[in-house]
């Protein structure tokens, strides 16, 4: 198939030809929010496309049409990865110069004006509906960073590590789309750890942290007491997203024993908007970190190279200053692949549901330039890092906005990337009113 | 009003007038769940009783039943504790002798058939759709006997228990209504701890275990960045369940360092089918476990009594054997309450639905006979429990079948129960044919 555009894509794209992520749109003159795919610089609104007759040479979307007037992506998505895959090709022709399908829209303005809506102008909502939310630790090089820090470099990593893919259930009510204002949460926090008796204070969150990581969400469920194989855990996953698994670190650190995160992780958690199709990142597939143990047999994958090899980068930009790119690493750096992570999650027959979304743990390179949380830039506070333009941070300030940007590929005409994941902190809500 | 009904109650139901506990039913010859009451031996459809305008003379339901022909009570929850305070007291004026609205079922016995459906004919469902569920862990007795197995006395609780509701974020997929039969879950268990390095194997649990639970349902919202103030949290809780939480504990003690537990939790929890609300366990409430340590502001509860008195018993039938009575106890036995659980969730803005589920944490008094986990009954497995019929446990077997039991109330003409949370172990599935 041909990869040139009779759209003019711009260099450098995220949405190349190459791409078509989707998600959920709305827009100031038609508020409802609908499924759509992005390319270059526009929306592909489904809905509308579907309306005009768009799919009539698709024969496989005709049965299920209804998905693309859905308010999310999860009827879609439960149609089942072979039917994305030619769902994606065929939009892939239609946009194409010379194929069977390219005229559908190419010389027809008219339609070109009903379907085509610049990004611009479109307002991106949550892609699906999150059954269950399930947080993932598999970057070893952060929890080998932040167990350095708190129990020294020799039990860095804890005797499970490197057995299982460690995770929590998270808060499925508190993922949002980027762009969504994240408000500093307020909780309990030992300011003195070493007075006694322990006593906690009631104050805003004064270590708030950013955990930069992938998202994947589920396609296929499974039903209770019936787990996912390895080998077919590939087939469940839908897509891929940027998160931001915002962290308030000193709540963390007075609640999480002994059952874990808890406050600390549900006031909101960043999704981008776009979802890439597992088949969009096929021909980015790399290793991951080398596997030290060997895995018990539930766990092995057939596949060497089963981790997306995504260009990271993640942005701080001060409210009143200069935006500075704070760690670059690849999304390589985890030692357990979703696959890994859906058959491990589903071995005691806990049911996935479509739109379910596992994170992958916070992504971190070896070097302190790769790392994905302040909390290891920073030591938890003692090495502050500079900004453009001369600012400090630790830890996150009101008025910051973090930006996680992530890209496939080197050829400028045909990128494979997410988009933004975008977050601005507000200051805490003034709750006196409510318990002074 | 009256509490003597023209319908034929048994002594000792846990449906009497009192009562009206909500649900989701649905009979072998109408088998689309909807909404009921149950009282006495019988359940009332509502969506059945709405259509042959028994709300007629319930003026603040009618702009409203539709709630009553949804499959789930999210609708009906989401209209607001005052309305659920009106429409069960219509429903007991209907059934009580002497109201202005006891003819409208009691002479017309047509209409009984119609919307009188005996409760051994009725299949009953999750009742709500469970959009995220969160375990505490706030009956302090337990914590304290799992604390002392692992830690000793003297380091039982951790610093920050008696300061905050201990919790975590659960799996709400798997939350299954009473009679769902439960797979025994396989995983990563380390048989030798002391052995270097540490060797997982991959088993079926061996130390399958109960969980003796209330469950809470939510039923008003609040926003993103929004908390739930202590005063106003009351009116949040739509009613309360009972729950078994049923837990892998050699499974959770190899994986739950240090994101807390996961698989060992996420294979099945256990509800009770009949939602009573607030209003029914209002008569019951009494003060809790003695709080030895000053809350922060935002979780002092007004109500001195703000515990449910709720007599509760853990039954265990073997597959071919008797039933014994293997823990009594009452749900009093904790320290936080759900109002105080929910304004410590929400205090960093987490967002709550209708329909999210808190649970209470293991419920158990100070004897031995009121404990209400066998790992506690059984110190971890040293000390097996003997059965009627002269069977030993130390954990749950295949075949056997748990029975939690709930009831408020003296007069055996009044009582306020819960009817029954049922569960039986099957045999953990055979993975030879996906892993071999």
């Amino acid at each position: 198939m041909s990869l040139r555009s009779w759209l003019s894509i711009p260099r450098g794209s995220h949405f190349s030809l190459a791409n078509i992520p989707f998600g959920i749109i709305s827009t100031d003159a038609s508020p409802k929010p609908r499924p759509a795919v992005a390319i270059g610089d526009y929306a592909l609104d489904l809905e509308a496309f579907t309306a005009k007759n768009g799919f009539s040479a698709c024969s496989i979307i005709q049965p299920h049409q209804t998905v693309f007037s859905q308010t999310t992506l999860n009827a879609f998505a439960a149609l089942g990865r072979p039917i994305h895959s030619v769902v994606r090709k065929y939009i892939q022709s239609v946009f194409s110069e010379n194929t069977p399908h390219s005229e559908i829209l190419k010389s027809n303005t008219s339609l070109q004006r009903e379907v085509l809506i610049p990004l611009k102008e479109v307002k991106t909502h949550l892609p699906m509906h999150i059954g269950d939310y399930t947080d993932f630790y598999a970057g070893r090089n952060h929890a080998f960073n932040v167990g350095s820090m708190f129990r020294g470099k020799d039990n860095a990593l804890q005797p499970n590590y490197n057995h299982l893919p460690v995770g929590y259930h998270g808060r499925a009510s508190s993922v949002v789309v980027s762009g969504t204002r994240i408000r500093r949460p307020q909780g309990q926090i030992l300011e003195n750890p070493v007075a006694t008796p322990k006593q906690p204070i009631f104050s805003p969150c004064k270590k708030l942290d950013i955990e930069l990581e992938l998202g994947a969400l589920v396609c296929k469920p499974n039903k209770l007491g019936e787990p996912i194989t390895i080998s077919a855990a590939e087939e469940n996953i839908f897509g891929v997203v940027l998160m931001n698994d915002w962290s308030a670190r000193d709540i963390q650190a007075w609640e999480y024993v002994p059952l874990g995160p808890f406050n600390a992780k549900n006031f909101g958690t960043t999704i981008s908007p776009w979802i890439v199709l597992v088949d969009a990142l096929e021909p980015f597939m790399t290793k991951g970190l080398s596997q030290e143990t060997e895995l018990l047999p539930y766990l092995r994958e057939k596949r060497k190279e089963n981790m997306y090899d995504i260009r990271l980068q993640v942005n701080l930009t001060p409210e009143s200053g200069k935006t500075t790119t704070i760690a670059t690493t690849s999304s390589k750096n985890l030692l357990f692949s979703f696959p890994q992570m859906l058959a491990h999650h589903s071995i005691t027959g806990c049911p996935m549901n479509v739109g379910d979304l596992l994170g992958s743990g916070t992504i971190s390179g070896l070097e302190p330039t790769e790392r994905g949380a302040l909390i290891e830039q920073t030591w938890n506070g003692k090495d502050p890092i500079r900004l453009e333009g001369g600012e400090e941070r630790t830890f996150l300030e009101d008025g910051d906005t973090v930006t996680i940007k992530g890209v496939c590929g080197n050829n400028e005409d045909s990128l494979v990337g997410f988009g933004e994941c975008v977050g601005t902190i507000e200051a805490a809500i003034n709750l006196q009113p409510h318990i002074g």
